[in-house]
């Protein structure tokens, strides 16, 4: 049975839970809220790292017994197992909870159902699906790695009116404007890892690291290029900013490079080939077996076309700047070669708004 | 002196005016507000045709009298010469109104001020300035034509998420969604013209008339092709709607197809060449010359790129959909070859909003 205020206090528990978005990875980002007589006692979220987990951290800023009789508000059924710390129901049965909301059920193995059945079997009233279709968004990256084992990945592409991303003569600094840079920075954030493919990489010379967020983990730098054709100069060989470097190439990239990189510290990984390069759904499930759960793909339009013709986008953030470049213009999406309308890749519009001098359009796959 | 109240009732009145527009060329669409002890006697605006005129619309709804003592708020300086029609400025003294509220001065050398002056003269308080840069931005056309001797335009560009307004087999329909297309709609209706290029009236067979927006003024329909290769078939050649067609070609363009499109009564204006096609300074100031003052552009790709490249748009209205088309669609802009970025044309947005399944987006030329 659900009460009056569970939407509200959900909704509270799902933004905190989203500070941890990009933070937590291998682990989901979950949001705790702890409520006892219409009074917050404790607010609580993933820590970076993935633990302590969203109620533990929660919990902990209570003194013994405070939490008895209360309600928590989790946004992702509580663990079950033990890992690296007790399971999160056996915390909150501890603790003396009276009643626990839970916005959708954790599909882990380890999990599913187990964690609400420990919770019911120790008394305590259980109450799920509360804002769940808001929680599975957030949750989209650790879901996927379950049942697709595959991060989610959101494709940016930053382009002129015209849909280009650079001059015929390569120019690309700056189509849009600082404040959808700074929107570029805070997508950054919130993913696990950065993805550019090689020519990018070759072209920009990109750091791919989060500037002016504060101290929020780093995300990984990964870059996608079958023959590991990578600057050895430049940012991603030579800073020290502690982000990772993985390099996805195909099993066939020379020794030499494999060793260059391997003497940096960077993580290389062999993808099989498919279609012009390396098959991409093979790629986002080694992604996904290395513990990411959201990938964001910077481009360029050849990796972007190559992920879209693979389906393996869920979403797609767009910044439209006012300049035209003409189709001598580098295309922001490469060939795709749908024979017609109906067959290319549709997605929903999920908010569009002016940030600065640009439009910032956020699109969804469709759910059908 | 402005009063309290002044902005409210002139707002209004840029409202009613904004009625006129595409509906009154070559006059300007102006509104006009008749008010008195704060209430409003009457509203006008220029009517369908360009006569008559805001401030007489308004006042014959007046019995004898009764705007005695009122204030008239018009967006437009009133005319001071007779024309077809007595002038406005005498209308007003004779309705023996006290004080008349202006947005703009109308520049046109007949009036330029004297239309102020007679009201002056007659004992009538004059205030001018109030809303004024609205005023402008709804007058833009009619003031480019007496300043620029060119209308005002519009480029529409409805497109792909990566800038494609067709596959590569030319697939076109429907790229965006039926409320964007009844955006389109609404365009037309408040411009004087809708205007193709060549390749678009062939491969498109438009018929670019207004549907579903009641008894408007149909906008005069034009095709530029430097050879009037036009398709002598299909709704340009066939319909009876009662549109003008209005064709711009070269000098050189074939006697046999200039007498086709002369007997189907088309207008036929040549223009100089330049760049790849025709001179599009030419050919704006030649509709200009022919009374248009508000021109819609809908493409295709190479007209959208000779006006950007001439300077001549003002206005961009784009489309987005979420559909992804691949670097093998056809462009929504031809080749620009502009060396850098800071080269290009830029606009500036002036407003963004979702519209169905598309976003639809507002910009406009830099005001420096």
């Amino acid at each position: 049975m659900t009460k009056p205020d569970d939407q509200r206090w959900m909704a509270l528990a799902l933004s905190l839970g989203g500070r941890g978005l990009g933070q937590t990875w291998p682990n989901p980002a979950v949001g705790c809220v702890i409520v006892k007589s219409g009074r917050v006692l404790a607010r609580g979220w993933t820590q970076t790292g993935g633990r302590p987990h969203a109620e533990q951290h929660a919990l902990s800023q209570l003194a013994e017994g405070a939490a008895h009789g209360a309600t928590a508000y989790v946004t992702l059924e509580p663990c079950s197992h033990t890992g690296q710390t007790p399971p999160c129901a056996s915390a909150l049965i501890k603790a003396g909870v009276a009643r626990v909301v839970v916005a959708t059920g954790d599909p882990d193995p380890r999990v599913s159902g187990r964690g609400l059945a420990m919770l019911q079997d120790a008394g305590i009233k259980v109450c799920a699906g509360v804002l769940e279709a808001e929680a599975r968004r957030d949750q989209q990256g650790f879901l996927l790695r379950i049942t697709d084992n595959r991060p989610v990945l959101t494709l940016k592409l930053a382009s002129s009116f015209d849909g280009r991303i650079a001059t015929a003569t390569g120019e690309s600094q700056w189509i849009t404007g600082p404040e959808a840079r700074q929107q570029v920075q805070a997508l950054r954030a919130n993913h696990d890892a950065v993805m550019v493919g090689g020519s990018t990489a070759r072209e920009d010379l990109p750091s791919l690291t989060l500037r002016g967020m504060g101290g929020r983990r780093q995300p990984v730098r990964i870059v996608v290029s079958a023959s590991l054709n990578v600057p050895q100069h430049g940012p991603l060989a030579e800073d020290n900013s502690g982000a990772p470097v993985w390099l996805l190439h195909g099993e066939d990239a020379p020794q030499k490079a494999r060793d260059f990189w391997t003497a940096r510290g960077a993580q290389l990984i062999a993808v099989p080939k498919g279609g012009a390069g390396l098959d991409m759904s093979a790629a986002l499930q080694a992604l996904g077996q290395a513990g990411l759960t959201r990938v964001l793909c910077e481009g360029g339009g050849s990796l972007a076309a190559s992920l879209l013709a693979a389906d393996m986008v869920d979403n797609v953030v767009g910044f439209t700047a006012g300049i035209m470049l003409g189709a001598t213009g580098l295309p922001s999406l490469g060939a795709l070669n749908y024979p017609a309308l109906d067959a290319a890749p549709r997605f929903e519009l999920a908010s569009s708004r002016q940030v600065g001098a640009d439009v910032m359009h956020h699109w969804q796959r469709f759910v059908s």
